[in-house]
């Protein structure tokens, strides 16, 4: 088994908020959307077929957790979930809590404008409710 | 069960390919991308989350036999899949064989400019060899 490190623009750009089964879950420092990035854990991933078959039920099974984390916290008018992957390959799957007037309303987040970072006590405030809402302990 | 309608912009945008177990399979006219969309048969859908379990596995096979489809046809650099739905309620995910140097690239292909649409014979083209690398029958 090949170690498995965390690209580094994804680790620059998001916070931790934990391990599910499969996946980290990260929350992207971007405090205009609820937005969260699941990587499963495993080396040299890059397209959603280099998963195992269980591996991509699991994946389906965490994406509906923090899909319903989102939802049940923030309330939004959708979610949206894309792997585009065209920039950092490693293998990450978007999760976004998306609203009517948001900035990039209706188009996707992905590509739109830079990040807005969350003031620090803001921040803590996301992690440890959406740590709460998925189950998942404090580091 | 409710009856199952198409939502009009999607039949307007796209090609029909044919049905998988649960999704109808459409190919946008969109010459610049090979580009499916996968929309699950069941009326009122709007978030994944609104599928069964059980359906939720068979679209994640789905969406591998649709990304396994455009793999071997068109040896992408890498294969976009989303669902957004902020302008289309009814649910239906993206799957997008993006390349270098393609018109969005690296952005994402939703929001970024008008269709191409394909020449008629071209159109008739990538639908036959699509419906046979997916198994579908012609309609």
């Amino acid at each position: 088994m090949t170690m498995f490190d965390l690209d580094p623009v994804l680790a620059g750009d998001t916070a931790d908020i934990g391990m599910l089964g499969l996946c980290r879950v990260l929350l992207m420092k971007d405090s205009r959307y609820p937005w969260l990035i699941l990587v499963p854990q495993q080396a040299a991933l890059v397209e959603l077929g280099d998963l195992a078959r269980d591996d991509r039920v699991r994946l389906m099974d965490e994406i509906e957790a923090a899909s319903t984390a989102l939802a049940g916290l923030y309330q939004p008018e959708k979610i949206n979930t894309g792997t585009l992957g065209n920039v950092v390959r490693q293998l990450h799957i978007h999760i976004v809590a998306r609203n009517t007037g948001d900035p990039a309303w209706p188009g996707p987040v992905w590509g739109h404008s830079p990040a807005l970072p969350y003031a620090d006590e803001a921040l803590k405030v996301r992690v440890a409710e959406l740590r709460n809402a998925l189950g998942i302990d404090a580091a």
